[in-house]
């Protein structure tokens, strides 16, 4: 069932999933388009973003955000055409990056749109990753979390995903050596080989921990945490006296994982007594009004004369974006998950 | 057994505990009052700071400093008397903070003075606790990373402690509503008849964490944490987003205890997260070179003009001094524990 004019497309959520959800907790549905009111605008949705965040928002309670209600379409990042406008900032044709959530059509009053993309904008689908929230993340956490200095160690889990692949390539240009982490030999080669890690890896292997201290002989000075779990355990011992670590993403928690196990916080807070660490979470929305303009202007020339490299990872339906949520959740993804939906 | 002139009382460490320690880990000997060589002092401890650091100096293992070896003297922070000196800096009957440990006299090359004592000190044990390591600790945590701004509110516990009666003054000057949490009702009534805290709440009261969210109604703004475990458990749900907290202890983790419960890393992770949370280790002897002085100077004044209270509790003996640590880590001190040794 492709988009078409006179029928919207929508995904919402059926059910609150315990621990991992399966497809079935979100539903496609059909529904008429909506028609905008007095300075609104129509948007059809070109391209939909996975992000693993899309897991707390299904919640019961709220976290940071309010849940999606049941029977609600799904949240979520947009690249949506504007179809009709009676936006003063707004023409038809416009393309700008929104937040339409799981759907062909929605109406806007411009306060979810975060930028017009530009007229010549080649890949309109990278302002939902390297150029959109996802880049935006690993920007503001390495430029004012993470301060890195030349020489230092900057560890990244989830290498290849959205996120690591930029903070990696960032740091990389700050003149830290930087180590990775993923899911497999393959992605691991990438990092390496394409996006210039020092070293990759691969969190599946046997003996990882130790492999990953190998890979760190002078310790961790900075981490962008975006996974937790056994990840993190693997980390933690590495961290160097004065280490910054920021936490962007739990995504190995997210559905109720790894809280089995003997009470880690006691040993976790003395680390952070003894080495002196800074941990910051954050939350990029609330960064927007102050860098993202910046943000795009800097990272659009370090990928136009191709110093930073983008890698996507495309879901062709919006019929396949639950299950392609799904396998983002389990690291099935390699690189940054986007759904064509037009 | 007083302190003579030509015998030397020390404590050393005879094991290293396992869970809550008992006096016998520490034992009194008498040995030779040594010589000082080319360059050297000889010090003699009029004051003896305990502190609850000196718990971690006890782990089998090395932390954030080297364990302190068996049959070695126990660590720790002293007013001292200079008796010889072929140091050029300081002269017989200079009174300075050092660290000469448990001890009657110990041999100095300077290194471990932090500051001759200003010739008419009133309270030279001030330095050990206000003037000191404790009060440096305050107003570094709270000018440093906790940044208060009018109209926040901060918490701490062990409010009447060494550290907690310091940062609660300071933090109320900054304009902040102050509440500490502290161990009976007799030290909660001293935080807010003496020192000036907004609220007091006792963490062996039942419903301490109800009791305690009443005292917060805009939540928690700024935390000092120097224990840990329960109190921490009953702290976490306050939070405010961006809040800010500087870990300086965590003696209910000292021995060991807290650990025997679910994880609550994932939880700690997340809420670090959702509530864009910085948490901050230090290590205060980090920052002596850059602060110290200007902190003398600047709580010199404030306590001079009372505007700062201090409370010490005061231990009689070096003998008795093993048994005032073991009390001050279940919490049985009130105000600053020094010992008198001279």
């Amino acid at each position: 069932m492709p988009q078409s004019a006179d029928r919207n497309r929508r995904v919402t959520l059926t059910t609150y999933p315990k621990g991992e959800p399966s497809p079935d907790v979100l539903r496609l549905e059909t529904g008429a388009v909506p028609t905008p009111g007095e300075g609104q605008m129509l948007l059809r949705t070109e391209w939909l973003s996975l992000d693993p965040y899309m897991r707390v928002r299904m919640y019961e309670t709220d976290s940071y955000m309010p849940s999606v209600k049941l029977g609600e379409v799904m949240v979520g990042g947009t690249i949506s055409r504007v179809e009709i406008s009676s936006h003063p900032d707004y023409v038809k044709g416009d393309l700008v990056q929104a937040y339409s959530g799981w759907q062909d059509y929605a109406l806007s009053d411009g306060s979810d749109v975060m930028i017009k993309l530009p007229q010549d904008a080649r890949h309109p689908s990278w302002f939902l990753g390297a150029l959109g929230m996802p880049g935006f993340t690993a920007w503001y956490a390495l430029t004012h979390l993470g301060k890195p200095k030349a020489g230092e160690t900057f560890a990244v889990a989830a290498a290849t995903g959205a996120v690591g692949q930029i903070i990696g390539q960032l740091a990389k240009r700050q003149g830290c050596g930087v180590v990775g982490i993923a899911g497999g030999a393959r992605k691991c080669a990438y990092a390496t080989g394409e996006l210039g890690f020092d070293a990759c890896v691969d969190h599946h292997a046997p003996g990882f921990p130790e492999q990953l201290a190998a890979a760190c002989p002078k310790g961790i000075d900075i981490y962008m945490e975006n996974v937790g779990g056994a990840v993190l355990d693997a980390v933690r011992p590495l961290f160097n006296n004065g280490a910054r670590i920021s936490i962007c993403g739990l995504i190995a928690h997210y559905s109720g994982g790894g809280m089995d196990g003997a009470d880690r916080l006691p040993a976790m807070l003395s680390e952070t007594l003894f080495k002196r660490l800074k941990i910051e979470g954050f939350i990029i929305f609330d960064h927007y009004p102050a860098y993202y303009s910046g943000f795009v202007s800097e990272m659009t020339a370090l990928i136009d004369s191709d110093e930073i490299k983008v890698r996507e990872d495309l879901v062709g339906s919006l019929e396949a974006a639950p299950q392609g949520l799904i396998d983002l959740l389990h690291g099935g993804n390699f690189g940054k998950v986007v759904v064509k939906v037009a």
